[in-house]
Formats: C-alpha cells, structure tokens, sequence
C-alpha cells in the first residue's frame, strides 16, 4: 500500500460513488407517473436516457455551446429537449416539471455510505467534489443523513469535472497541496483527471450502477490507483483500521 | 413575531457570533510566549490589536490597494505588519509564526452554540457566511463539534461582508430567494447590509465578544431586525418550539 499518512481530506465523486441515483431516479419517474396520469411510461429506460444525456451537455458546455450552468439546468435541458418527445411527456405542467427535475435531490445513498462517511469523518475531512450544483448536494445530504464537512461542487469554479480546475480548486479552498487530498470515485475517468493533478486515488466500483442488466465495465487494464476497494466501510478499514474499533 | 414560515436556510456570522475568538485568541498567543520563550507579552492587548488589524486591511481590500486574499493571508499581514514589531515578536520563527497564524482556526464556541446549531439543523439548512476561508472555517468546525450542512464563506465570492455580493451569492448557492435564507449575527452592520439584500435578519448580540472591560455598545436605536435573540437555544425555540419538545 502506498503511504497515504498525509492525507488530511477526501473527496467524493457523488452520482453514482455515494449514491445509487438510478434506482432513485426510477422510483421517482414511477411517482410521477402515477401523480399526473401519465400512460406508458418506461421509467428505467427514461432514468437511462436522462443519464445518457449528460455526458453531451457537459461535453457542449466545455466546448462553450453552451454557458456554464447548474447541473439542475442542465437535467432541465435534456428533460425538456430530449426526454418530453421520446417519453411523451409533453402534458407534464411546469410545476410537474420542476419537481421531477429535482429527483436528482433526492437520490438514496448506497447501503454503505453514510455508516463509511460517519467513521471517516473521525479521522478525516469528508468532501463533495460533484458536478452537482451547492443547492442539490445539500438537499440530498440532508434527505439522505450524508454527514459531510464541506459541500464542494463544480459550481464553485466554473468548470465540470474531468477540467483540472475542479480538483485543483478543491485542494486549494481546503487549505492543502493535492497530494494531502484523496478523490474517492467509481468512475476511472474521475480518478485518472484527479491523479494528472497530483491527488491520491481511491476506486470504489459499483457494478450495479447502470443497473443489473448492463454488462459492467469497470476500470481499464492500465489504471493503476493508490486504493481499490468495494465499499466505504472497506476504505476506512484501510486507511485506518484503528477509527473501526473504536 | 415576523411571518419566518419561508425561511429554509440560516446562515452565520461566526467571528464573534458562534466562537469566542478573543479568549480563544488570548489562550494561543500565551501558548505561543511559552513555547517560544517570549517575554513581556500582553496577550489580551495583542488579540485586540490583531482584530482591530481587520477593518483595516478589509477596507483595503474594498479599496483596491490589497489584491483579495483569504482571511489567513490577511492575518499573517498584520501579524507580521503591526504585532511583530509592536509586541516584540521579531525573533519568532516562520514555522511559530505559522502556528500562532493559525490560532484563528482553533476558536472555540460559546457554550450555547453546539447545542444550538444540532437543533437548528434538524428543520433548517445551516451554513457559515463568514469572511473566514473555508479551511478556516472546515478547521475550525472539526475541532469544536460545529455541525455545519455547507460552508459558505466570503473566499467563494471573491468579496468580503458586507459586499451584497456575499449575501446575494449566499442565497444563490443555496438555491433559494433572499427571502428564504436569514442572516444570524452578533453585529448590527452585518444585518443591515443582509437586510438589504432581503435576507432575513436574527441579532444574537454577544457582550463579552471584546471582553469583560470594554463597553457594550450593542445595536442602534433606529436598527429592527426580524428577531432579537439571546443564544442560539434561544433562537430554536423562537423559531421552533418544536424541535425543543423532540
């Protein structure tokens, strides 16, 4: 194991690392279904499309096709522009609207989460690091029982993670050099962008995030992290076996 | 008592309103003379004189005859600027100099204050808007049990209090109208200046903030302020005498 003594913050991807957002996300398209009659819905496949679509926005906003926005105007976007048409949503009124796009508020953690977080707080500082904006990290943590130190969020810096200004601007705002600052994530990607910056790595799969009947993917042949682990009670025993028994 | 049914999120002064900097301040720099062999040092004389440095170098800021620096930068300049040769530091090391720095992130809360913000954050979103950086404030936080949701603070908006910009980019972040966020401090101007950017206003006045000698000056006579409270228990059971009874 490589010497992590001086790491003093860890940071956490969120959509998909501490919270399980597609099943939260189904549930929710469910309950708007039945709340305003709408017939035919295919909620995992619209969760799915909803999901697919960000990619592209945020691929749209780094090459300035579009401004800079909250991550709740961007869900916004793919919902009016891509998902209204193909789900027939079209009957939906604004304040329906309004509330479905705040689904991503209100998304469950994974059963591990918020006993890992609990423990690691004792020793370290807990983190954000989400595309999601400042106004939906804290409503899920609240929802959701998520004990975090410091909610940091793209928003704060003007640019969507994987742009290096994201994990740069997180060590600086915490007072420490990136190398005292660890990204916990699921996606490899995130991890790979965070580690170019000079953070510490700690990958945490979650094979049942795009559901269980996609095939998972995981990380590539060459990827190599500080940490791999399966869950966040796992990464504190591994960082630090002594917070456990206490 | 104003209609505060809107209101979801409070948000802290905390130098002086959640921490008692000065005895906090006093007990560092004695720390310090002890460590560092220093004679002749007037603790409570110096702590004054290092808040008093604040004004100052704040309205150079506004000013535009000091780039925009966080609160630690700040501190270290009148440290090094008018305490060194004022109080006789000049044979303190960089690494002691450092330390005492930091004292400002090792404050400790008035005795009313974590019981206060535990309760509070069970049906509010509580936050810091403080002109303290956020490691400041994250360090300060782990160290007194302060159960922050979101660390707000003046570094993220590039302007000190009471810039509206402050209040205004609060609120926004938050995801909320002015109106829905109030504005809890021991100090009237930070009110006014919230008040008139629409936030809602709690004056929680601290007589001991400048010590047990000095006069207390307290609000003016024209100041109103949606409420007028003595601790932060006192500010829960205004607000909500229902989280007292859970």
């Amino acid at each position: 194991m490589p010497d992590l003594t001086n790491v003093k913050a860890l940071v956490f991807d969120v959509f998909g690392t501490v919270v399980d957002w597609r099943t939260s996300v189904i549930r929710e398209i469910q309950a708007t279904a039945v709340s305003e009659a709408l017939e035919g819905i295919d909620a995992p496949a619209m969760a799915d499309d909803w999901r697919a679509g960000y990619p592209r926005v945020m691929q749209e906003t780094r090459d300035e096709k579009r401004p800079f926005a909250t991550i709740d105007t961007l869900h916004r976007a793919i919902l009016d522009e891509d998902l209204a048409p193909k789900h027939h949503l079209e009957t939906l009124t604004e304040a329906a609207r309004d509330h479905l796009n705040r689904a991503w508020h209100r998304l469950d953690a994974w059963p591990d989460s918020v006993a890992g977080l609990t423990q690691l707080k004792q020793r370290y500082t807990i983190a954000t690091l989400s595309n999601g904006n400042v106004a939906l990290l804290n409503n899920m943590a609240k929802r959701a029982g998520l004990p975090w130190d410091v909610v940091l969020s793209a928003e704060l810096f003007g640019h969507f993670k994987p742009d290096p200004e994201v994990y740069l601007g997180a060590a600086r705002l915490l007072g420490l050099t990136p190398s005292e600052a660890m990204m916990v994530a699921a996606h490899p990607g995130d991890l790979r962008a965070a580690a170019a910056q000079g953070l510490r790595t700690a990958y945490l799969p979650r094979p049942l995030e795009w559901g269980p009947d996609r095939e998972f993917r995981g990380k590539r042949e060459d990827d190599t992290f500080d940490l791999e682990v399966d869950s966040f009670v796992e990464l504190t025993e591994v960082l630090d076996p002594s917070i456990v028994r206490r």
